[in-house]
C-alpha cells in the first residue's frame, strides 16, 4: 500500500521529527503537513535522527482538502467514539486487513491537544483507533503514528521475512542424548546413580533437554563440562589409588 | 501480566517521561531504572503528560540483577539478530502468546545509543525484536517500549481466562542466580574455572537458563546435582591428603 501520513495543524517540531523517524523504521517516506504551526528546526531533525530525508522532503499545505487531493483512501485517527463515526472505525490491529490492494491512502493525524475536528473527520472513509488504557488514554502524537505505521509494516512484510529471523539452528535428537548419556555417566562416577531418587532425577533432566530447545553448541558446552568434571574426579580416582 | 519496564543505563529524560507516558497508555506504571544517566527533571515531566505517577514511583537500582531479583521471566529487546540469540528471539507480535499466565515478568530495554550488552542479554529468556525497515531499523527508546507494551495490552484485552490454564510454575530470577552461582562453585573446584574457555562457558550458561524457564523443582534437582558433584569431588580431595 503506498501510504502518506498527513500531520494536521502539528504544534511541536519534536512530534513532528518523532514521527518521520517512526515512519521511516516502518518503511515510509511521504509526510505532508497541513498548517504547520511549528517550524522544521534543529529539534525536529534531532528527532527524527536517520530520518533527516524524510523531513527534508515533507510537503507543507494549506489544507486537509489540498493534502488529500492525490489520495484514493483516508484513514483518520480519533480517540473520539461517538455514535457518529462508530460505523467506521477499526483498530490498529483491524486496519491492515482493511487497506488490501495498492489504492494511494492517507493516514491523517490531528494536533497534539485536541486531535481532528468532526469536520475533518467527514474527510476519513475509516477512522483508526488505538485501544489504550482509561486511566490515561491519550497516545502523544509521533507515538499514534509509530502504532498505526507498525501495523502497517507488520501486515507488509512477508512471512519468509520472518521464519528467517527466527530460523533456530536445534541440536539433533542423537546429540541431545549422547548429551543424557554423558551426563549418566558423570553422576555415576560420582555415586549418585545407586540413589533411590536418581530415577527422577533422570526423568527431569531429560525433560529438560526436550523443552530448552538447545542448540549444537550449547550440547558441546554442557559435554565440555561433563567431561571436566569427569575428568576432575577421575584425577582424585587415581590419586586415591 | 504483571509486567514492569527496566529501563537500563538511559542517557535522555524526554525518553524516560515518554516511556512512562507509553506505558500508562497501555495500563501499566511499574517503571525501574538501573544505573540512570539522566535525572528525573522537568523534561522527563513534560514528556511523560498525564503518565506522573508512573515516574514519581519509579525504582532506581545500581544493576541489572537488582531490577530483575523479584521477575520470573526477563524479556530483553535487541537489534541484534545473531545466531546465538537465535533461539530465544520473538517478535513483538508473537510476544504476548509466550507470556501466558502471570508470571511476574519484566520487558528490558537497553541505552538509545548501544542496547542491551550481550551479558545483559544473557538474563534474558526471551529476546524481543520489533521488525523494521533496512533503511532506518533504530527505533527510539520509548517508541519501542511503545510497540512492546502496546502489543502486550492489545493481546489482554482481548483474551480470556482460558489461557491461564497451562500456567507454568516459574522459579524465581533469585533462585537462577543461586543455581548459576552453585555451578559456578563446582568448576571452579573442579579446575575449570582458571580455563580460558570459561567466561564464555558461564554466558552460555546463564543464557540457556534464562531461556528454559527454569520451574522451582528443576532448580532444586540441578542444584542437588551440583551438591552431589561437589560432595563426590570434596571426597577426593580429603583421600588424597
Amino acid at each position: 500500500v503506498p501510504v502518506t501520513v498527513v500531520l494536521v495543524r502539528p504544534t511541536r517540531q519534536g512530534n513532528i521529527g518523532a514521527a518521520a523517524r517512526a515512519m521511516a523504521n516502518m518503511g515510509l517516506d511521504r509526510l505532508v503537513l497541513v498548517e504547520p504551526a511549528a517550524p522544521i528546526g534543529d529539534e525536529a531533525r534531532a528527532f527524527a535522527f536517520g530520518a533527516g530525508h524524510v523531513l527534508e522532503s515533507a510537503r507543507r499545505v494549506g489544507s486537509l482538502a489540498e493534502a488529500l487531493a492525490d489520495q484514493e483512501r483516508v484513514v483518520g485517527t480519533s480517540v473520539v467514539r461517538s455514535r457518529e463515526i462508530a460505523t467506521r472505525v477499526v483498530t490498529a490491529k483491524e486496519l491492515p486487513a482493511k487497506l488490501a490492494g495498492d489504492s494511494p491512502t492517507a493516514l491523517v493525524f490531528g494536533p497534539e491537544s485536541s486531535g481532528l475536528t468532526t469536520e475533518e473527520l467527514t474527510h476519513c472513509g475509516l477512522i483508526v483507533h488505538i485501544p489504550s488504557s482509561n486511566v490515561q488514554p491519550s497516545l502523544n502524537l509521533a507515538q499514534a503514528v509509530m502504532v498505526v505505521v507498525y501495523e502497517l509494516y507488520q501486515a507488509a512484510i512477508t512471512t519468509t521475512d520472518l521464519e528467517q529471523l527466527t530460523l533456530p539452528e536445534l541440536a539433533s535428537q542423537e546429540e541431545v542424548e549422547g548429551l543424557l548419556g554423558h551426563a549418566h555417566e558423570l553422576l555415576a562416577a560420582a555415586g549418585f546413580a545407586r540413589d533411590s531418587s536418581y530415577t527422577g532425577v533422570q526423568r527431569d533432566l531429560r525433560a529438560l533437554a526436550a523443552r530448552s530447545a538447545l542448540s549444537p553448541h550449547e550440547v558441546k558446552v554442557l559435554r565440555g563440562i561433563c567431561r571436566r568434571l569427569g575428568h576432575a574426579l577421575a584425577r582424585r580416582e587415581i590419586g586415591d589409588s
